[in-house]
């Protein structure tokens, strides 16, 4: 449908372009502008309520620094090390996390020989970045149930030990929304050679309930080669502003730091500063998603169609057939989805937009699978 | 002074956060806020008129995409490209031109023993990138006149022919503000082995004036390996917003990209692609910026001080002394100057700042040098 290679795909979906015409990025945008604008989005896991009125009067601020290199910066990296109880050169700050996720890879996979050990499905950037640099991804099916099978994970990292460069784990994953326990995060750190880094992404981790999941920055403290990423994207809104970030060692992140290009715009740490504080705002974004999910999943249960347990901002739909029509037939219908997360090509990620868009998605889902409009697509 | 190395603040200047502490970063960036807001700011090179009233609307429309991974970006990646007449593939977009002067360096300075060839004094990031990922920069000194010496660039780029990396040369040059002809480039193209890379970084192109100089980009639609940076933070106001670009051959461009990690926020696409139309806002920055240097130029010289010819929004006054305590002396009078550029310590570079600055600037100037107020700072 689109002239788009997956990792084309997800680098887009991660804030990066790819070299696209204008035309595949308008299709990939949903079309013109003012098709964009008609399209209930529901593809890629963004906070469809924007930045927080905190964060827009901060930019505003901001503005009189956007023809500035030297400007006061709201002291973002120390509010951030003070939010975790940590020092300021355990902060490495990115353009969004998923900057700090590629870092990483540069940073770790040197060789054409190391490997990164993850899951699959998870967050496909680190594996797809490790293969265009000629590193190689080992990825472990998930358990049966989608959970993240980390005794497997465990044993292919004791098995590659000399050439893993580090382990990879999204918590809560994506696409799943599942989780991985204190307890699981614990016996893997205890159960690997102690030198392997892990990468662990939180990305999600604002969204989370279930009181089995903890953060891993207690991890850093103990002075393990742990890397937590976040981001401003989610629960923030500020995915188009670029602002994410890592708690990691001192040592990590200097050695991280040479292999970063990327800068933060100036609006974006005025930004980042008031959300970091904006938990009333935090709390609402949390409340109103959680809700309009769990809503969601029951109307989708009460047409046949079972849902992942999620502890994020989207969920995972096993619809019982390919997903790719699926997936254009509710771009007929102006509701765009998530796309194909193989193996899994018999579930749908959907996104969780705003109360209005899931309604429509809702809708969409009723006439696609309840009154049989598959294949009645005659959209892009 | 500051607690900062010369690397750590060409850093800072190029809008990157070296690791600082609150304390020493809102020194660096001239106190509180509120000091901040008071100082003549005539140090970084910036624009001080900001983005111009077409990239402060395209901003604010492209306010809804904040939250947002996938959105219109008003086809900036094209626009650019049709502006020079080259193929998108042709174009690689960054986080401001800095990030792609890094870029080329971990592209090419990929062993211990490579090195990039550059005149001194010159823009240093690149030079300091080379050191901190232990490459090595040749570095050749200025000719007395400080132009550019191309002759002993060619003869230690083939001298080291097998060791070099790229050749750098930044035109018109900073920190002196002086060219490198047309003619000269060609001298330079045509003397060095013609698979030898060479970065030509044009971040002052809009300011000269002299029919001289021309823009490198024919050279890389000849198939040349030249890589020619271009920025958005200098004519149209947006430093703090990070915003560059450099054209260079597709297969350059591919390899580049490997080693990019920043990505470009949704509200500079939008105010890059309003700016790059914006001729007529270029024109009165241009025109305005020019005539203050004149003016400055002319006062400076009364006093007794010549300054070198110069084709950019900076120009450096030959002071007969030292500069470290003139600079210290300046910031007591609340305006901040250019930081030293070793070996020419007996130079300052004043940025052009906005007409109510530029009389600052003079008339600090005046104390300083006519008056005899150095040793008087006691500022910090």
């Amino acid at each position: 449908m689109l002239a788009l290679t997956p990792s084309e795909l997800a680098l887009f979906a991660q804030g990066q372009q790819p070299n696209l015409s204008p035309a595949e990025l308008a299709r990939l945008q949903g079309g013109s502008e003012a098709e964009w604008d008609s399209m209930a989005k529901c593809n890629f896991n963004e906070n469809p309520y924007g930045p927080p009125e905190s964060a827009l009067k901060a930019m505003s601020h901001a503005y009189k620094f956007a023809n500035r290199y030297g400007y006061p910066d709201d002291n973002i990296q120390q509010a951030i090390a003070d939010h975790h109880g940590v020092k300021r050169d355990h902060v490495i700050m990115g353009a969004g996390s998923g900057e700090l996720l590629n870092v990483v890879g540069l940073t770790y996979l040197t060789t054409n020989d190391t490997k990164v050990v993850g899951s699959d499905p998870s967050y496909g950037s680190v594996y797809q970045q490790a293969t265009s640099i000629r590193a190689e991804a080992i990825k472990i099916p998930l358990l049966p149930d989608y959970r993240q099978d980390i005794p497997a994970i465990i044993s292919a990292t004791k098995k590659h030990y000399r050439e893993v460069g580090f382990v990879y784990l999204c918590n809560p994953n994506n696409p799943t929304g599942r989780i991985v326990t204190k307890r699981e995060i614990r016996q893997l750190l205890d159960g690997i050679p102690e030198d392997v880094p892990v990468l662990i992404d939180e990305a999600y981790h604002h969204f989370v309930d279930d009181s089995d999941y903890g953060t891993s920055v207690p991890y850093v403290m103990e002075g393990r080669p742990v890397i937590v990423t976040r981001t401003f994207s989610k629960i923030s809104g500020l995915a188009g502003m670029r602002l994410g970030y890592a708690i990691t060692t001192p040592a990590i992140a200097l050695k991280m730091r040479e292999h970063q290009t990327g800068t933060i715009n100036a609006l974006v740490q005025w930004a980042g500063a008031a959300a970091l504080r904006d938990t009333a705002s935090q709390e609402q974004v949390k409340k109103a998603t959680l809700e309009l999910r769990k809503k969601a999943v029951a109307d989708v249960k009460a047409m046949g169609y079972e849902s992942l347990p999620s502890e994020t901002n989207f969920f995972m739909v096993h619809i019982k057939r390919p997903v790719q029509p699926v997936i254009d037939a509710f771009k007929a219908k102006k509701v765009l989805v998530g796309r194909p997360f193989p193996p899994m090509l018999q579930h749908l990620r959907v996104s969780v937009g705003n109360p209005d868009e899931m309604v429509r998605f809702t809708a969409a889902f009723k006439e696609i699978f309840v009154n049989g409009a598959v294949g009645g697509s005659r959209g892009g």
